[in-house]
Order: structure tokens, then C-alpha cells, then sequence
């Protein structure tokens, strides 16, 4: 293994996350917050530590599958111990476990707090927590991939690590203009929702760090009643939004380029929009006797669901209330999640198709056995490669999220709490049911299901290899 | 497809089944029970009905894959529909869909009860009702193939169709003397736990029952406290030979041929004893304070999970109350399930095996991508085609899991309820927890519901193929 390169893009990383903090060291200003200060010293740290290790170039920068894989889970590592210290310094989160499991919360996008009154933070932390969301949403390296020139050719291997989804599409030749046109998409669908719902009349600080949840797919709050206090008008923007941003970027890429016909023709989208339709509607005639009028159990319904299947996890109303099937159905969502290559987490849109695809193909072999049926996906035939490892990833998942709800069986709290704490965190949507539900929160855990948690958190974000082959023994061996 | 010699099978299974019915009437005629005459009646009109059926011989018997799948499935079928009869006419269980629920669950060796008392049935019914475990577990049409020279040989398709696990191994080179044996085996250990249950002082009616529903893995008792009413040492007995029956049947035959080394040559049966041995200890020390003793704690801890893991279903006391963990670890051990080959249900060991180890190869491959790696078992490499069929099994597994208990929920019983209800079904265990907790039935469910978990009970025992090809159009098909 290269450990010099991986070095160096961890030096990389160190930069920017310094970079990053001068964000909430701006709106700390702004506000007069003394906090700020805590968050432009932490910066400033990270920023010359990063440049001290990058000191040295790297003479032959090759990155292979491995070196990508253990490059990015390090990444995320160290991006979250450094982004949580300032939570502690600024003494808003004690506790230092309860603040790396709010920052990898954070950059996981997945949403989860340990916080009972998100209220008492400062706009600065806020911000920063916020902000994890966005930077998280894209990916890290995919956004230093764009800026610098990191590695020649190589750095697919890096994107094929970070970015959802069960392959990596390469919209132009270059990887570093793939990068480029992935942020400048991701740029222009934030502005966009910040200018919407500044012009109906939200805040422009609620404006910016929501949007940052929303195209994140993040889902930290900055009221106790997550989004349940704003207009219909305000929460509808954001359900579109959060919609828009579980789809897969590809279809950004067709409108940018005028293909608009081909995004209908990507089988994933259509599955995806089809599903939001279906389980919104069903779920407002369902809830529809809760609430004043079927207009409002539509905006709740269609709120959850986009919410939930994106993994964002705002809530408008606690959905904990909601009849059992209505509850089972965002369960069902969890486990699906958003569409590959868009910003949201779960087991992705895609894979579930190829499942689902190849079940029907086995039976038909058990009737005829000497059948030759190629299955296919967008008219593509999909090859034997991303079967199997789609096939081992849903045995991975299920396997982490029985182990992890067992690990986190030691606290005692009860089986719906404990599943949905996992499954909302190996997903990365946020809240869960009952004792995790969307007006509770995870401080209750102890330390270790939190590191448990954690670790699921990771997984998921970083769709479980390379977070996972940092364990295997063969990895570290020198040859 | 060859319609007449499925005909020819279920002319064949009905009139076993008429044979069957002698059992409950003679139980009755000790007991001096008119309710005898119901399945007396009952028996004579399904043996006259095989015996019009199988009237007309096949001229070309044979059983490909597709023909041993759908007899299979259907034989199951038509097996239930009839064995739910008697409960009706005797007034036992007065509506025909709680009957049948009843009669599946006893064939596929669930062990499910709709009965909240069932001290209030017959000393017949009770017969029926445990003998139809006995019958379930080493399979009916294994049973029909020890007696009759059925299909020449191709019967082995049959077999395959109905014996659990992932591939079938012929023990000795005809199919027909494989059955006989198994048969032999089964029966064997039948006679030694009656004989030693009498021994210890239970009632020979007892031992009958509970030895049927100990071997047959099922799990209907008598009593409405299960088994908790009876001395240490007999609950103990029961523990040893749950263990037992939960063995690849492939152990027995090797004892029976004197090849005691290769009994733990075979993977299986050693993780099937850690699991045992490691999961019984760690809940006997999580329960210890709820118990008198250690020994008592010993004591139930290995009856629960042997009674979990081998999906019998028995109980010696409400484990719903037990610590979070020990809950969790026997969720765990429902989806588990017993070694294949044996008359236990579940996921089985041998199939978690493969999977276990297809996740480093594939984490390797991320690794090294050109890596050549074959999976053993037992030394032997796994072929392509039992991978394949292991995963979608899987994948096929969890659909039926999450969409049987999005179906149920409409009854608006709790996730805890609802999951375990259906994971209990699907793993053709009985037990579940809270609302189907181990004092509880499964009585309160619709009649919709209860349709569901027959599908799941069915579908569990055949191993999900049989079952769900027949919704195959392709199968019905004529060319």
C-alpha cells in the first residue's frame, strides 16, 4: 500500500476542513458570538497541520481500488475528529463522544442527534453542524477532487469509493470535470432553495442551514420541532427539495446538456418517483382522520415520505402517532433509500432493482433449468461483477444491522427503539421510532452504542467497503 | 409439465393422510371420545379419494425439477386444507380459516396457536394436532417415497423440493433407501425420548405428544403453560433432544455407520454447537438475578435456545420479560434457524456458512481485484450455482419478511408485534415476542393476516422456492 499517498490526501482533507470552518467562524461574527473564535483556532489548526503533511509531494501518485478505499474511510475519520472539537471547546456539547457523534452525524448526513434542545446552540455551531450536511451530502474528496489536480488519472478509483450507488458514471472523460459538474449542479439546487425560501419569507439564516439539510440530505434542525414551525408553503418548498436531491445527479446532467427525454428512459428514477407517489398517497388516505383536512395529510404525508426516503429525516408532525402500516411503510423506506449517485443514503433505488431482478431470474432457472436470461437495467445487461457484490452487499447490511442492534441490546431499551436507532443510522436518515423517534433523540444510549452507532453511521455513508476491508488483516501486510 | 403425475402425488398424499387420521381416532376410542368419529370420517373419505386418483397409473413417470417443485408445494396444500376438517366438524375451532391456520402450522412444524386454551381441546385433536408435527418434519413425501416405488429415479427432484437446506446429499445411492433411512433414524429417536419421558415419570399421552412435537422440531403443547408445568429433568430431556432433532440428519447416519470422526469434520454441526453452547451461557449469566439459581437460570437459557434455534417453539417460562440482549440474541437465533437436513426450519447454519464466508472474498477482492478465491465447505469448494441460489435466497428471505409484516400491520398491533409475529412464521418457530410472546396466541389477527403468516409458515418449511414458483406464469404455460 501507498501509506505516502494516503497521507497526502489526508493532509489534503486537513486543509479544507480548515477552510470549512471559517463558515461558522463568519456567522459567529455576524452574531457576535465569542464562540467563533473557538472555530476559527481549530481551523487555522487544521489548515497547518494539513499543510505540514503536504509538504512533501508525492513522487509516483498511484491510486489503486485499495488506496482509494482506505483513503476515503480515513478521510471521513479524521474529518470528523477534527470537526468535533470545537463543539467541545465552545463547551455546547461536554462530552466529546456525544460531539464526534454529532459531527459524524453531521458529515454522514445522516441526522441523528444526542441534543434534547438544539435551541441553546449558537448560530455558530449551528452553522457548522449544518453545514457537515452539505459538505457530506457530495462528498469530500470529490470536492478536493475538483479544485486540485490530486492524482492524474487515478482518482476514479477515489470517487468509485465516496459516491453512492453501486457503480460510479463518469458524465464527461475527466474525473476532475465529473467533480466539477457534480458541485456546480449541487451549487445551483442549493442557491436556488435558499432564494425560494428567503422570497417566502423564512429567515435567512434558517434559509441557509436548512437548505444545507435539505440538498444534503441531512436533516439537522435548528428548532426543537424540526420543521413542524414553519408555513405549508415553507415545508412544501423543502419537500420538493428534498425529493430533488434523492434522485440521481445524472438527470441534472441530461437537463444541463438538453437530453431531457433520457432521464425518463433511467429505470431507477422512474421506480423512484413511482414509489414516492404510491406510499405518499397511501399514507395520506391512511393518516387522513389525524388531521383537519386531506390537503394537510398530503403536505404530512408527502413530507415524510420524501423526507424519509431520502434519508434526509426532517419531520413536520411525529409521525410516531401514525397507525402501524402508515409507520411500516417509512420503516420499508429506510431500508430503500434514495437513488444511486444522488446525495442520499439507504441501500439505494438501484440495488433493490437488481434484487429484484434477479429473483425472478432464479426461479424461472428452478423451472427451467438450462435457461440462459441475462438481466438488464436500463437496457444494459448487468455483469456478473456488480451481481455478486450487490448480492454480498445485502449481506453485509443485514448482518451489521442485526449485529449492531444486538450490540446496542446492553442498554435495554426496547426492540423497536433499538432496530430503528440502527436502521435510521446505518441508512443515515436520522430519526427512528419510539424511543428514537422524531421528537426524541440518541442522547440516552451509553457511550459504547454510541461508537456503535457511530460506526454504523460510517458504514452506511461510505456504503460499507471501504469502512469495512480497514478490518481485514491482508490490507496492512507488507509484501 | 406433466399434470398427471402431480395428480398422481397428491392421489398419494390424500390417502397417506386418510392413514394418518387412524392415530387421532384411536387415541379418541382410549379416551372414549365421540369426536373420534369426525377424523375417522374424515380419513375414510381422503383415502377413498387418493384411491380414485391414483386409480389410473402414469405411463411415463417423470419428476424434473419443475414437476417435484409444484407436487411439493401443492402436496403441502392440499395436505392442510384437508387436515383442517376435523377441527371444524368436532367444533373444536368453529371457523374453517383458524382451523387451517392450525393444520399448517402444525405441518410445517411452527408450532403457532390461534388457541388461547388449549387444555379445552380433546385428547384426539391434541393427537392430531402434534402427530401433524411429526409428520411435517422429515417430510411427507420423503415418508410416501420410503413406502411405495414411487417414480423411479427421478425422485430425487422431489426430494430436493422437500428437504431443508441448500443442497440434498443422498446418504446412500438410491433416493428410495436415503428415505427409508432417514425414516428409521427419526423413528429411532422418537422411541428412545418417549421411552425415556415415561421413564421420568410423565404420562404416556405426554411423552406421545411432546416427543411428536420435540422431534418434529413444531412445538404445539398441551398445557397452556407449554412446558414450564413439568420437573427440571424432563424439560431437560426435552432440551437434549430439541438439540438433537435440530442435527443434520447426515450426523446420525455416520453413527449409524460407525464413522464417529466425520461427524465433526462437518462445519455445520460445529457452529451449530458453538452457537448453542455460546448464546445458552451468555443469557443464563444475563438472567441470572431473575432465578432462583444459576442452575435454573442454565436450565431455561438452554431450553429457550435450543427451542429457538432449532425453531421448535417451546417454552418454560416467558423469556418476553427477560433482559433486552437475551431477547435479541434469541431474534437472532429465529433467523439462524437449525442445521439443514435436519426437521428444524430457519435460514440455516450451512446457508449462513456461505454467506459468512462469501463477505471477506468479496472485501479481498476490493483488495486485491485479481485474486482467484473458492470458497470451501468441509474442504469442498461451493459451486457457482449454490452461491447464486444462497444469495437470492437471501434477498427473497428479507422481501417476504418485510412485506409480510407491512401486510399484517394493517391490524395496527405494534413493529415489535407484527415482526416477530412474522419472523416466528416465516422460521416456522411459533413463539414471537411481545403481542405473540410465548403467553400470548396468535388469535387476535384478521382473518387477512392470518393468510399472510400461512403463506409465510408454508413458504418457510418448503424453503421459499416451491412455493413461489407457482405464481410463475412461465409454469403454466403449455407449449
Amino acid at each position: 500500500m501507498k501509506y505516502s499517498t494516503i497521507g497526502y490526501i489526508l493532509g489534503q482533507v486537513l486543509k479544507f476542513e480548515g477552510i470549512f470552518m471559517l463558515l461558522p467562524f463568519l456567522t459567529g461574527m455576524i452574531y457576535h458570538e465569542n464562540e467563533a473564535y473557538s472555530y476559527l483556532i481549530i481551523g487555522i489548526i487544521c489548515f497547518v497541520l494539513g499543510c505540514l503533511i503536504t509538504l512533501k509531494k508525492v513522487k509516483h501518485p498511484q491510486i489503486f481500488n485499495r488506496e482509494g478505499f482506505v483513503a476515503v474511510a480515513l478521510s471521513w475519520i479524521v474529518l470528523s475528529i477534527f470537526g468535533a472539537i470545537p463543539f467541545v471547546i465552545t463547551g455546547e456539547i461536554p462530552s466529546y463522544v456525544d460531539a464526534l457523534f454529532e459531527t459524524i452525524s453531521g458529515f454522514t448526513t445522516t441526522g441523528a442527534s444526542i441534543l434534547s434542545n438544539v435551541e441553546a446552540l449558537t448560530h455558530t455551531s449551528l452553522m457548522w453542524r449544518s453545514f457537515t450536511h452539505w459538505v457530506g451530502g457530495m462528498g469530500v474528496l470529490v470536492f478536493i477532487m475538483s479544485f486540485l489536480p490530486l492524482m492524474g488519472g487515478s482518482t476514479i478509483n477515489l470517487m468509485k469509493a465516496e459516491s453512492p450507488g453501486p457503480s460510479v458514471s463518469r458524465l464527461v472523460p475527466h474525473v476532475k470535470d465529473t467533480a466539477k459538474i457534480l458541485y456546480r449542479i449541487y451549487l445551483v439546487i442549493t442557491i436556488i432553495e435558499i432564494v425560494l425560501l428567503c422570497i417566502f419569507g423564512m429567515p435567512m439564516f434558517d434559509s441557509l442551514t436548512l437548505t444545507f439539510g435539505t440538498v444534503g440530505t441531512g436533516g439537522f434542525g435548528i428548532h426543537n420541532d424540526s420543521i413542524a414551525g414553519y408555513s405549508p408553503v415553507l415545508q412544501n418548498i423543502i419537500t420538493v427539495f428534498m425529493i430533488l436531491s434523492g434522485v440521481n445527479y445524472v438527470a441534472y446532467f441530461y437537463i444541463m446538456t438538453k437530453q431531457l427525454k433520457e432521464i425518463f428512459k433511467v429505470e431507477e428514477i422512474r421506480v423512484y418517483f413511482g414509489i414516492i407517489l404510491g406510499a405518499g398517497t397511501f399514507i395520506a388516505l391512511n393518516i387522513r382522520s389525524l388531521y383537519g383536512s386531506l390537503g394537510e395529510a398530503f403536505r404530512h404525508a408527502f413530507f415524510q415520505v420524501g423526507s424519509i426516503i431520502t434519508t434526509c429525516g426532517y419531520a413536520t408532525t411525529d409521525f410516531d402517532l401514525w397507525p402501524e402500516t402508515s409507520k411500516m411503510i417509512l420503516v420499508l423506506l429506510m431500508f430503500i433509500g434514495a437513488c444511486a449517485g444522488s446525495t442520499g443514503g439507504g441501500f439505494k433505488i438501484s440495488r433493490l432493482l437488481i434484487l429484484c431482478k434477479a429473483i425472478p431470474k432464479q426461479l424461472s432457472l428452478v423451472i427451467h433449468p438450462r435457461e440462459v436470461k441475462v438481466i438488464r437495467m436500463d437496457g444494459k445487461p448487468i455483469d456478473h461483477n456488480t451481481l455478486r457484490s450487490t448480492n454480498v452487499y445485502l449481506a453485509i447490511y443485514f448482518f451489521i444491522l442485526l449485529v449492531s442492534t444486538l450490540l446496542i441490546s446492553v442498554d435495554n431499551f426496547n426492540l423497536t427503539t433499538n432496530f430503528t436507532a440502527v436502521a435510521s443510522t446505518l441508512n443515515n436518515i436520522g430519526p427512528g421510532l419510539d424511543g428514537v423517534g422524531p421528537t426524541r433523540n440518541f442522547g440516552m444510549y451509553s457511550d459504547f452504542s454510541k461508537f456503535v452507532l457511530m460506526f454504523d453511521m460510517l458504514a452506511g455513508r461510505l456504503e460499507l467497503y471501504p469502512l469495512l476491508i480497514l478490518f481485514m488483516p491482508s490490507l496492512w501486510r507488507r509484501k
